[in-house]
């Protein structure tokens, strides 16, 4: 948790911390200012001292909302980094003039590449240190959630899984022409492409102000048995194919993800989909049942391999990087980043662990691209303070969605 | 225009390229890639040669749509950087294993660092070299849009100008009571507050496959006198005040942003506001009209400084960093990013000129947040190859609108 850092900054000696960029889509400033439009800012943070938030005098009454100590420049604050303004204001003012200094953020990296150039000749005292984008202090510090982050990713997961009923509402009373399901939308009957089905679920989320910051995925046949394949937007929607649909919004302007994810088919589906579905879903209820807390999140991975092993699915443990079968890991911890610690692949460290404050997703799923087939299965998982995992928001597991305009 | 890359490299003796991040919202990625659902890749372009693209292999179709030469790998291209797979693999594929390297994107620096601390050690034949965010060789590429990009933002701004038509029309067939303007969403008949404005602005860009990844201005009263204040949602709108509406939607997945302003006053105007806008209005025709080829943009930044100094206000050309009167420069260049070159400030650089191929804001304003006012008009335009400009979208300059359900 927030609370945190000061120990995490102690146990990895550093003394303090960098923060570049916009208050808005870039998780470590968001997380230290709550957001809002504060572009190109600076924040800088000595160890066990509040933090020092530089920004834009147009935009110092926003800043103000962060409750930190703000200094409004006269220019974007990123600028003057590159500049004698860092040696001379900037980290004086933070009260930082030796020692190792963490430095995070989503930024331009081309800026502030210059301005460490700068700062290695102004500031020979300080030494800036990158910590990776898996195991950084502020992914540590964000492991673990507070009440009112939770409130706000399972907020996020209400109304995700509205808008899921939605689609699913509005993909059900389509009328169908052999196994064509059609737009009905005026008066000629051309067909449903996915692209259309997209277009709908933007606009539902945006009337609640939610964002898809990093997309979201709805796919059909061969697409649905790619992973990350979004689903290509002339594809026609068809009975008895199957649809991954894998939504992860987030509150508007860069706030708390949700990471949610069903395969239906529609009217029907083929016994090969069908079988593929209950060994996915079986998984899938093994891995719930086991869940136990503080058990380290790759346990669950080996777990998940071992059954579709059995299965004689291609999985990460028996093959390097299989492009069929089961061929991710099981989940990953979310919150202001959409993928975040606790990691749950293989070679994941041991302190990868579903502990108390975790907000996590499980995940299972496999993989038939050429059979035109896919099936993933996935809910946010949150562990409670008493060692208990709650799923954030509920959701039916039908996978046969039966088509309401057809006999 | 991205033709000129490799020449710009030349000019700056950089033997290659390397650009991190995602192929959506990461500007330099989005220009070379076309976008799409491509996360934490890694592009190596050698200089004189094709950008090889390294992608998670469950990316791979997504990240085929480039047209570059594309290297699926078995986890997240940008991990590999902090390892020895970046010598052994990713800088040997694109034939990159020595010289001056420029470094690019909107990605997380503390992953970043991280892997140049790796490759300082495993390849240390490589330096590499930030430019900064004002002018990188990106930066000078994108000044100037070819015919395809001039389209695409041409598109935005009739979106733009469309929603904001919308903004007008529903804002002037609201009931009046009062100087308060009503909701009049069901039967109570509650004041009309900014916040829901911006919900209805929000879910217009929506549904026109707009996003608004910066957020977007719509600030009343005393807001309106902050430039870069975004407006308080609990704020009423209310006649007679200032309205200053910024708006800077982008195609979604991160394209090509549109900026536009208009300031409005519902009902009537003051005499101040009027005589305020009034001001305004003249110095934003003075320029458009003086507007010629080839000019460095600052020029224009001087003389709307002496334009509204003669009328008494302060400006940056009379006081340092002021915060009221004329208080930011006359415009800037957008793309794929809301600011890029040309510049216009008054310290911008000589070679910030605009040239045929720009695409730029005018923007005069006036700011008196201790008054409750502030003005700005704020247009797009482009340079066309003839060096002539053209203002991408046309909308009516009205400053009072006139409420329909009002005597």
């Amino acid at each position: 948790m927030k609370t945190d850092l000061d120990q995490l900054m102690q146990s990895r000696n550093l003394d303090g911390l960098l923060v570049i960029g916009n208050a808005e889509h870039n998780p470590p400033m968001t997380y230290l200012t709550g957001g809002g439009h504060v572009s190109k800012a600076v924040l800088i943070k000595k160890r066990g001292q509040l933090a020092v938030l530089f920004c834009n005098q147009m935009e110092r009454e926003e800043a103000a909302k962060s409750g930190l100590k703000v200094v409004p420049l006269t220019a974007a604050p990123m600028r003057d980094l590159s500049t004698d303004t860092a040696a001379k204001l900037l980290f004086p003012k933070a009260g930082l003039t030796e020692g190792r200094v963490g430095i995070y953020g989503q930024t331009d990296i081309s800026a502030v590449m210059l301005a460490l150039a700068n700062l290695h000749n102004s500031m020979p005292g300080l030494e800036f240190v990158g910590e990776g984008m898996d195991d950084n202090i502020f992914l540590r510090a964000m492991e673990t959630k507070d009440d009112a982050e939770v409130a706000r990713i399972r907020r996020m997961g209400k109304i995700t899984t509205e808008v899921v009923g939605m689609v699913a509402d509005y993909l059900t009373s389509r009328p169908v022409r052999a196994d064509e399901v059609l737009l009905a939308d005026g008066t000629a009957n051309l067909p449903l492409t996915v692209g259309a089905v997209k277009s709908k679920i933007s606009l539902w989320l945006a009337e609640r102000s939610a964002e898809t910051p990093e997309g979201f995925i709805f796919a059909i046949g061969r697409d649905a048995g790619i992973p990350h394949s979004i689903g290509n937007p002339d594809d026609l929607i068809r009975l008895g194919q199957t649809i991954v649909f894998d939504i992860y919004p987030a509150e508007a302007g860069g706030g708390y993800f949700y990471d949610f994810t069903r395969t239906w088919s529609l009217g029907y589906a083929t016994p090969e989909a069908q079988k593929l579905y209950d060994e996915v879903k079986a998984v899938y209820e093994k891995i719930i049942e086991s869940l136990s807390v503080n058990t380290p999140f790759k346990y669950y991975q080996k777990l998940v391999c071992e059954q579709f092993e059995k299965a004689g699915h291609q999985t990460p443990l028996n093959t390097a990087s299989p492009v069929e079968g089961y061929v991710h890991s099981i989940g990953h911890g979310l919150g202001l980043n959409i993928h975040e610690r606790p990691w749950s692949g293989l070679t994941a460290d041991e302190s990868s662990i579903l502990q108390p404050g975790v907000v996590m997703t499980i995940e299972p799923g496999l993989y038939y691209p050429n059979k035109g087939q896919g099936v993933r299965i996935e809910d946010t998982y949150y562990v409670r303070p008493d060692g208990t995992f709650e799923r954030l928001a509920e959701y039916p597991y039908d996978f046969v969605l039966k088509m309401k305009n057809r006999e």
